[in-house]
């Protein structure tokens, strides 16, 4: 498929779209006055205020909202059920937003949103309030023009997906029976740097670890010392050389065991995505990739675990020489899984590896979040690829997955439904960081996104198959 | 010989004595005093200070005396040559100290000397204030009683040891006829823990580097980059493992090709030794020693080369897990050399496997210092034996070797004369650690020493014979 032969929108679907035309001057006045909210999930600071702010907008429009409480910040869950025999879709966003450091580094305050050639400035433009704002902008538009929804939506938004989200999966596991869906749908993240809409249909995991090394009760003299007294950083080198080897392979036992490797079809999909080596390189100065040299970079990111050494703190970085011999040292390192690497089994099978090598060297366990994949020809596929090339009149890059990690495996795993990631900010909405933007085009194209989303839905014949889920307790 | 059979002191070194005895309080307090005085190379902090402070102790002492520049900093040269006939012994040491961080690690204030249970505390009080001022307070002694000397004295007091002692071969090279001598005496190091005295007949070189990895031109996401940008800490990991295998071999092409084997009175020497490496082991509450395992602990220290990593330090370091892949790190190493191995050599060696096996590692030179050996049956042996056996009235013990390094080869390799090393401080002196300190007892057992060691040599019959020098040029 190209722009010449994208979908039409039918009938229904146009009087939306129109409808989101006429308004679209108070769609993005009332985005403002919502980014004028402060919900700074690290420094506790708006988060109730706005939970019960969403409440009501999802009540206006007919939903059974309410805030659900977790040990951390409260959920905020809204269902419209009234399409018996239709799907459901679950629609995740989070409405957390980063701290604003560093205030100086903002052009407009991050809570005073400010338009400047045709973006919107704040905190939250992007990551996440804009986008899920499109989301209830698309539910209320449809609404308006046919006073009911074509299929069966349920909100799920969160107060902490920027610390990490540390309670979504106990919640999800908890309430699974309030959550059943036949889908998720997430808008979070940019379009592609030309943008072009994009669906990701998976994330890597995560483990990470520490590996702490002690010999000597304090650093001593090298000279006095060096060849009697064991180095930590000479353990924790020679420990890691047997982790992973110089041509990027880990050598850790059973470290591969559980990897599936990608279908024809991911590596069909990995093949189409415009993914240049040579940008890489020269936007962070490289002259060569990652060994093995000569995997290709799509496969990179989406096929293949890692292991990052984060960091190697021991003895001294300071200018010139010292001549000591340190008695302890710290190395950090994380894993990328892929499916379906398990990260309680990963982290086990490479402390027991520590264990043998170098059983003086303590392992520490830090966090961990499952990979996620949802097969690209699952059920819903179609529907959701087909309704974002609608609502942008383009093609969608189909990406199986991404190089970093989200919480997804607890709508793909725990809820054992297909999870789709559709993104609607702009490339460079600068997340995380300073002068966070959305686009107004990219905002109401994801409004019209959400929309063409719920009428392909509506189209659509529920069978109510799924992945197989993690079984109810 | 045992303590029973020592030789026992004559009149006039017995004088001597006494007034040490007499004179021990001030001896004390005028230590305290000299160790305020911060001489901090590494940092140029209070150099030019402590070297003038050095010209007048011994100005007053009626030595000629003064501070003669360097491309570095300064020496300071005393001399007193009144004793025709008689030997000439060059006593060395150091005035400036290591850098004391951590600061918070000590438990009274580096530069504000403090007595606590019999020891002073300070930066220094060990290596190597106490030791050289040990010196200047024998000669005191001896000139108080008696006036004269009874052979010639040179000091010779340097004020970068700390920093590699980078310009002391170029000084002796260039002042060899002012630092005619017979031998020479240094008081540097420590005693045995049993608090024997120690005779030590050489020292291992040392030759020091850095190696820097860059990869990307910034810090980048571990999920959004990992297995795609090149980890700078892996490719130290990599390089390192193999410079060194885990059994403790350096395993750079050539490495061990100039180690001269030991003799057999070193052999004989290194037998006699109580060295123990339980004692090492529940001192330091080590489990085991360095690789190889079957070593013996002399040997280990006396000759056999080693390569120390003083520091690796790159990424994150802090609390909890931080998904950062790092764009630097930074290695530095510690080769310790024995005789014959030459420091340019080697880290020619090194710099040739860097660039072999890590291309993009960048290999930075840092402070280098030969090897230096005297043998046991060398001119003048059996005197400094005799002197310290007396001022101890405890059989000294002999190292063919010391672990650590000094520029004592200035002395062997461009003098051409026996050099040995008398050390003074306590084992556990804290060197280059926190809470560095010497005990009062072996501060002036070092004062005794000295004295017991001019007595000596002013009963030699001065042949003038010695070691082969350097040409002239």
């Amino acid at each position: 498929m190209s722009a010449d032969t994208a979908p039409i929108a039918g009938v229904e679907l146009s009087r939306v779209f129109e409808h989101i035309e006429t308004n679209k001057d108070q769609f993005v006045s009332r985005l403002l006055d919502y980014l004028r909210h402060p919900s700074i999930s690290a420094h506790n600071i708006g988060i109730g205020e706005v939970a019960e702010l969403l409440v009501h907008m999802l009540s206006r429009l007919g939903f059974e909202a309410r805030t659900i409480p977790t040990s951390g910040h409260p959920m905020v869950v809204g269902r419209w059920e009234c399409a018996p025999g239709s799907p459901t879709v679950l629609l995740y966003g989070h409405y957390d937003v980063q701290p604003p450091d560093p205030l100086d580094a903002w052009i407009s305050p991050p809570f005073e949103p400010t338009i400047r050639e045709g973006r919107i400035y704040a905190r939250g433009a992007g990551d996440n309030k804009g986008q899920h704002f499109a989301q209830i902008l698309a539910v209320e538009s449809y609404l308006a023009v046919h006073g009911r929804l074509p299929c069966n939506v349920l909100f799920l938004l969160e107060g902490e997906e920027e610390n990490g989200s540390p309670h979504i999966a106990d919640f999800v596991r908890a309430h699974r029976d309030q959550l059943r869906t036949d889908l998720v749908v997430t808008a979070d993240g940019p379009l592609h740097e030309s943008g072009r809409p994009v669906i990701t249909y998976g994330v890597r995991g995560i483990a990470a670890f520490e590996l702490r090394a002690r010999a000597a009760n304090s650093d001593v003299h090298s000279g006095n010392f060096g060849g009697v007294v064991p180095n930590p950083i000479w353990m924790l080198v020679h420990l890691l050389a047997t982790m992973k080897n110089a041509d990027g392979e880990i050598t850790v036992d059973g470290f591969y065991d559980d990897v599936v490797a990608p279908t024809d079809l991911d590596r069909a999909a990995a093949a189409r995505l415009p993914l240049d080596p040579e940008d890489i390189k020269r936007s962070l100065g490289l002259k060569v990739l990652d060994s093995p040299a000569d995997r290709l970079l799509g496969d990179r990111l989406m096929f293949h675990p890692t292991l990052t050494i984060n960091g190697f703190n021991g003895g001294y970085g300071g200018p010139g020489a010292k001549t000591v011999l340190p008695h302890e040292a710290l190395v950090k390192c994380d894993v990328r899984l892929v499916e379906r690497q398990d990260p309680d089994d990963i982290l086990a099978k490479i402390e027991a590896h520590v264990k043998t090598r170098a059983p003086h060297v303590e392992f520490v366990r830090l966090e961990s979040t499952p990979p996620s994949r949802t097969p690209l020809d699952a059920p819903f596929s179609d529907v959701v690829q087909s309704a974002v090339h609608t609502a942008h009149g383009v093609e969608p890059l189909i990406y199986p997955s991404l190089g970093g990690s989200l919480p997804d495996y607890v709508f793909t795993k725990i809820l054992g439904v297909p999870s789709f990631v559709v993104p609607y900010a702009n490339f460079d909405e600068a997340n995380h960081a300073p002068n966070e933007n959305i686009k107004i085009d990219c905002f109401l194209k994801g409004v019209r996104t959400g929309a063409a989303l719920l009428d392909a839905l509506g189209r659509f014949e529920c069978s109510r198959e799924s992945a197989p889920a993690e079984p109810a307790p």
